[in-house]
């Protein structure tokens, strides 16, 4: 099964192995936005990225959220259950880590189905 | 490949891609037990989810355990090594993070094969 | 399709199911190095491991990076960046955990592609 990559970076956002698509992590660009826009930008980015491989975020598998503070676990909660259609809901787990990017919010990592 | 859910809503608990099934992290029901007691919890309730999807513990692949101390992993380590027999262990690793739920000691990320 | 496991211990190293392989969390066996000696050791850990299984580490497709402190991270990239070729690269996110395992400065969980 032969395995491409998207793009070669070392920012490297997408490896595609069968039909499973394993994404990079993603944090919001506009770092400056509360947890739940950067909750929303995060999506649409993963969304765009996905549909360049011909998958989009419906088909996402799986999601690993890590918050900063799990204080902004219901604001975050209130963008995923208005992003997404029920019957396209991830599996998901949410965690606080220690750090991540500054002024990093939350930061995603996804699996995808990349099989339309 | 289709994507099938189980079930539909933001504690959705079982995404099937293929043979492959996507875990959402799994938290012990009584927080009032001891890390050793939740970690038995939580793969009991990973078994009867996977048994309603014709799989069962035994045929989990890997799993992320976060903890909130790592003082608690040698307790969980003793509930995992007596809860699967060794030729059925699934890839581990553990650390340690800032946060889980109120009173969570311990939060499982798994993924298991679903071809019995 | 078989679930095969390599070895068979708690530290149970890899769990093949099809064309993939998924590998415990991975930390360097040397302790006392710098984060980019931790990094090296362990991306040379990975690549043993996974030759013993017909794949090697230009075949990883996804690496979650745990460290300790985020200040670890450009030394960290710097050996990742030198390993890899810029093609191979694997999807990759980095968190700052609370504690992973004494002195240990980065710990590393990957997947791979079995298929050579």
């Amino acid at each position: 099964m032969p395995i491409r990559h998207f793009p070669t970076s070392l920012a490297h956002r997408a490896v595609v192995h069968g039909e499973t698509i394993y994404l990079a992590g993603m944090v919001a660009d506009d770092k400056s936005l509360p947890v739940g826009g950067q909750t929303r930008q995060i999506l649409e980015k993963l969304d765009a990225l996905l549909r360049t491989l011909n998958s989009n975020t419906s088909r996402l598998l799986s999601a690993t959220v890590y918050l900063i503070d799990m204080k902004d676990k219901d604001e975050m909660n209130a963008v995923w259950a208005d992003y997404f259609k029920p019957e396209d809901l991830p599996v998901r787990a949410t965690v606080a880590v220690a750090q991540l990017g500054p002024k990093t919010l939350i930061e995603v990592v996804a699996v995808a189905a990349g099989d339309p």
